[in-house]
């Protein structure tokens, strides 16, 4: 099998790893940054370096477009012109309803494995880093079956697991427990630091007592502006619906307190709890100290 | 020293052992529940227990109510009933602007010590809970100062920094850095809770691929609702304020979406990033698994 991986970083260079080792393919990389397709020959993430996508596309069965959400649509779209028939794309971005002229096309496949981390490059690519990790696939009506049973079964080859869910659920799925915790970060460290701002001495870590919740809730806040802003970018449609949501949540409990409705709040509290355990796991969450 | 405790739980039998084995003081305690003075007893945190309030507040020099926020103001008042012209009174509640008649005693000091958890009991009581934590002490203009130093030092000898701050300082504080990201982190599951109902295959902690960021920031989620329920009562004026100003920073991120403003959005974000270094530390954000 012949694979081309656009884009050599940390998942490009990990899915030339995990093809090359697991897969038996060969792999050619192209990237725009030389020294990249210079360090993953050496790592033995690719077999071989194109001059252009062209070039890395043709012949190939499998293409991986894992560029930065920002310039992937152009990637994908000279892929297109390139490709053979009998060839599945498939992109690793955050956001799959942004390639929506792609998505026409029944050899394109949007997907997204959840793993590794945009700030690192390819001299950190691993073999195993899929392993056991969630591949989201978000296959059109109009693909070519064989085409995605292909990249299906390349993926669990990977040791990742291949989950099919509609590009529209997956924006919204990842809006809810990527982006969303990402905005309510930079929200709750801004309120802080109004709340600083008007107390007779400035907060800081040792003044503010912040407890665990806090602090948890916030370890995200301030994460690499570029990155993030591409991502919030990306996804905005089903971002803002999303903050929609939580505005109507935040509503609803600004409500119970209004007219300090114990039992509703109470009951709110129980199905949050249900939540928790059904979509996180039965660990207890700890309470603050001295709440 | 005479020291009174009134509610012998984790927090009070902690200020028992504390005052005793650091401050030298003698201290009684009362519990409605006699077996917790019994444990009490047992563990050295209270010199001898007291029948009722009155009992265990005459001839005291310091009282600490350390009971559940929803009892407090009843216990305090009666507290200040028996207790004479030379005794300063404080609590361990969570709001400092609920006591308001207290609060016009100039014996009274509201104060609320950052440690230990509301659901543990006496027997996990510790002389050393208080090393090193913050101890909010809320005195109003009305107080006696002496009456102030002396209960400023004896929580100093319990090893804790106190901190003085308005009361309606301190409520927004704790709205700010405790009370909001629990309610976030209640809207946050009961988000995905709906997106999940409205997916194909209904969300589990296999098939969300849930990032770190989303479980950090819901970790709290659904806690103990009975405890919550009332601290969310208890300060539910400076948590509504709390709310809407979270509603404002949603608001704002919304728009800064819709007008697709990366510049907006970074400059947001760098923000962030500063309040988060200066309020928690410098320590670098980890990004989520593949944003």
């Amino acid at each position: 099998m012949k694979l081309a991986v656009l884009g050599v970083g940390l998942i490009g260079g990990s899915i030339g790893l995990a093809a090359r080792r697991r897969a038996g393919a060969t792999v050619c990389g192209y990237d725009p940054d030389p020294r990249a397709c210079a360090a993953a020959l050496e790592l033995g993430a690719i077999d071989e370096q194109a001059s252009d996508i062209a070039a890395a596309v043709v012949g190939a069965q499998v293409v991986f477009a894992a560029a930065p959400v920002g310039v992937l649509a152009a990637i994908v779209r000279e892929a297109l012109e390139h490709a053979g028939d009998d060839c599945v794309l498939s992109d690793v971005g955050s956001t799959k309803l942004a390639l929506e002229e792609a998505r026409r096309d029944p050899r394109f496949v949007g997907g997204h494995p959840l793993a590794g981390s945009h700030t690192a490059g390819v001299e950190h690519a691993r073999e195993d880093i899929f392993d056991g990790a969630t591949w989201y696939l978000c296959p059109a009506d109009t693909v070519t079956a064989g085409l995605y049973e292909r990249l299906h079964d390349l993926i669990v080859s990977f040791g990742a697991e291949p989950i099919a869910v509609g590009a529209d659920m997956h924006d919204r799925l990842m809006a809810t427990v990527s982006q969303l915790p990402h905005v309510l970060a930079n929200v709750l460290v801004e309120q802080l630091a109004a709340v600083s701002r008007d107390a007779d001495q400035p907060a800081s870590p040792s003044t503010v007592g912040v407890g665990p919740s806090f602090r948890d809730a916030t370890r995200v806040a301030g994460s690499n502006t570029a990155i993030w802003t591409d991502i919030y970018l990306a996804n905005r449609e089903a971002l803002i619906e999303t903050i929609e949501q939580a505005l109507l949540g935040l509503e609803g409990v600004r409500a119970m307190l209004t007219r300090a409705d114990a039992g509703a709040l109470a009951a709110w509290n129980e199905r949050a709890r249900a939540a928790r355990t059904q979509l996180l796991g039965g660990d207890t969450p700890p309470a603050d100290a001295a709440p």
